[in-house]
């Protein structure tokens, strides 16, 4: 799965130079962004902006055609009303580029008229060679060489190993704002479809596959060309794992997709099948599929589905054995572990089947955490570690005992690198938010709640167990 | 259900004369926040220090008993270890106290010898008219009265309308910290039980149940006296919403919850048959718990099920119409509906199963907003709408879009006051959030997840319905 030495799709990530059609001065208008972004980010190809309306636009030249330029463009991203885009796409032909963006919508998701323009601008990009990614899509991101193509504000773009393969253009907007802002991994690449009248899901999977930033991929599909997809998936879900959110679970939401996108439906329970047989991790949200990336990210897939909840409140403990049960996962202490723990207790108190951290403090204090993540970390009959943390200290205190806490969690996960740990914090808001910024600066993903702890936990169970009974088959 | 004038439970919220039995000077104890949030708070009533240790405590005066004390003592707190507390509550009915909160654990939680030490007692309680809150509890908290029992530090406390019933100090100390610095609304009580040895759910239920600043009760149980408890359950849900939080669902669920207070386990399907019953709302984590009183606390429980998609983002509404259809609502738009928006569309665009406000939006501007609100709200079809929301506005006119949306959401909130509206955003976290704080401002609940606005408008419908049902039988 070496990349390819060059690839077609190249283009659509690190274009040489690239013409923005329909470029804006109005920063209301779709076309506002996708130039100023290129500026804004320090874009090190060429730039042209294309506005017959214009003489400049944003402090550049405006050319009235893409034929008016006169350099060869690599990438045009175009911008204009749908019934504009054909005439745009012949030129685009003329000037021999090598790919097209198309950000316009109105076309197959709008019924038989806009499905006729699609199939013309399809088959002069054919005809000319030309591969196209939309229409009605916002396009690319590609944090490695400041490129986007998006409409979205982009002001900053972070790299890292995580990739969207995405039939909307929430993925190349909003969606990785957020995971810029409030995350500390940051981002391979975008792939944004929208109709996939050209370049389609199977076709950026394996660009993806080759790509030797992505670590994960993320892919958020209202349909998928079945067989092809999910051979791919299966080859590429050996090497990289692969998660899905497909909309159109159920029949008012394949009717929905079908106005978004003109995406067909199938039935639901087929396609779990085959996305359970080439090892495609599926999630109904967002929030499931940031969770389950920011865990493949940060942890290995553990060896199987036995957990061990360690915690500094009783309540918590009890209701984390709860939810990891409920998600099917083995939760409790061996009795290596209750060995040796019992001495270390308080004479009252006894283990029981999570490990609670507020007797063993009273007798040792803040060794509480060495000893606790040791003993279950070095347990044979532990895969994972659900820590629920509260931080029960002076209040000018906080910021030292998390840092210890980090310390401590750090050191172990490097000690024990095939256990998962992950970490539920409560407390108030200032102190939940430091402590997912410490804790996930040296790799250890935190969850807002204990649910989504144990639903990430069993995910990866579930892949693991799953992964290896595939490969003994 | 009008309060009491007296209750006997009162002096655990609203006691003349406080005395910490066990306070420290030393941060790192629990005896330390019991004292200081009291001074800190500014509480009204009488404070007494005891320890014989001491000579002074965060600069009071240190009793040696709480029978050293020249004037009366209405409530006594105890943090000592568990083998001193009986001859401490020997000294509190000799002092003829009212109430006891008993902070100190290893009692029933811990075997028989611990139980018999919780008998004892409670004996001696008895015997003496006083009533007891714990073992093993951090007590009570109360905003009215800046008072609290709790040894998490609680610099500032915020009245609301939310009360807590809770068998777990979680909840009078990191989950209200949580509260007042993410949330908009603040708390009414907190009651937390602990061992129960005395004061029961049941009689918390009641309580607050007379107590005219409650609207909505949020319970976190690991055991409940069965019939008792239920039979009051139905009386009040009829008033307030109740929603419950019941660990132990599971067999590991229910051993943690037996080591933590001490809980015997119940078949979870007969419990959960007997909480519909009784009208209770029944929930998995601390986050739903949250989410469905902040909807409680906000919103009017919707006349059904029909749920109205609007989304600024295609991809979006098709995860929103999926998640609403998941959950058991009916999702869609009526005729009328269709039929109002349509010719306001560019011509190529037509209405689908959610109302995509990105056509809408280049015919009508910023005008999108109130008509399509207008439409979905007036229509007699429509008993909930879920608005997702993301924000493609020139990055600093963002507060000036949001507070223009927030204006249009609240106009349109108080003139159907029976509809139902929640908010997803998305976009970067700052953005988020600010919507966030906007939005909850003027009552409407926004929610992290399209799964989460689900979710509780599913749990609404649910109870509504259910509620229905049990009124016409």
């Amino acid at each position: 799965m070496k990349k390819p030495s060059k690839s077609e799709l190249d283009v659509f990530f690190e274009p040489e130079s690239v013409a923005i059609v329909g470029a804006s001065n109005n920063p209301w208008r779709f076309g506002y962004y996708p130039l100023k972004n290129l500026l804004d980010l320090g874009f090190k190809g060429k730039i042209y902006a294309v506005n017959p309306k214009y003489e400049t636009v944003q402090g550049m030249r405006s050319y009235r055609s893409i034929n008016d330029i006169p350099e060869k463009v690599d990438l045009a991203v175009i911008i204009v009303p749908n019934t504009t885009v054909p005439s745009v796409v012949r030129d685009c032909a003329e000037k021999r580029v090598k790919g097209i963006v198309i950000h316009s919508s109105g076309f197959k998701e709008f019924g038989p008229e806009g499905k006729k323009l699609e199939e013309e601008i399809l088959r002069t990009a054919r005809a000319a060679g030309i591969r196209l990614v939309g229409p009605n899509t916002t396009g690319t991101v590609n944090p490695a060489k400041n490129f986007t193509t998006t409409f979205a504000p982009m002001e900053k773009l972070t790299r890292g190993p995580l990739s969207f393969i995405a039939q909307t253009g929430l993925f190349a907007g909003e969606m990785i704002r957020w995971i810029f802002t409030s995350h500390k991994f940051g981002i391979a690449k975008v792939f944004g479809l929208g109709n996939k009248c050209d370049v389609d899901e199977t076709e950026a999977l394996e660009y993806l596959a080759g790509d030797p930033e992505t670590k994960v991929i993320a892919m958020y599909l209202e349909s998928v060309k079945g067989r092809e997809f999910f051979e791919k998936a299966k080859e590429v879900s050996r090497k990289k794992p692969l998660i899905l959110l497909k909309s159109g679970r159920t029949e008012a939401g394949g009717k929905a997709a079908s106005s978004h996108t003109g995406s067909l439906a199938v039935r639901d329970d087929i396609f779990d099948a085959a996305c359970k047989q080439a090892g495609i991790m599926r999630v109904n949200d967002f929030d499931e599929m940031l969770d389950l990336a920011k865990a493949l990210i940060f942890q290995p897939l553990p060896k199987g589905n036995r957990v061990a909840v360690v915690s500094v409140t009783g309540g918590g403990g009890v209701i984390a054995v709860d939810a990891c049960a409920r998600h099917g996962l083995r939760v409790g202490l061996s009795t290596k572990t209750r060995q040796t723990i019992q001495p270390l207790l308080p004479g009252w108190a006894r283990v029981g089947n999570f490990l609670d951290l507020e007797p063993l403090y009273e007798k040792i204090g803040f060794e509480t955490y060495d000893v606790a993540l040791e003993t279950v970390l070095s347990d044979e009959e532990v895969d994972c570690v659900l820590l629920v943390l509260v931080l029960i200290a002076p209040e000018d205190r906080t910021p030292e005992v998390l840092g210890f806490i980090k310390e401590t969690v750090s050191e172990k996960r490097r000690k024990y690198p095939d256990k998962v740990v992950v970490v539920y914090p409560l407390g108030d808001k200032a102190i939940v938010e430091m402590a997912k910024d410490k804790l996930e600066g040296v790799g250890i993903p935190v969850y807002p709640s204990i649910e989504r702890c144990a639903w990430v936990l069993s995910a990866l169970a579930r892949t693991s167990l799953g992964s290896a009974r595939l490969s003994s088959n």
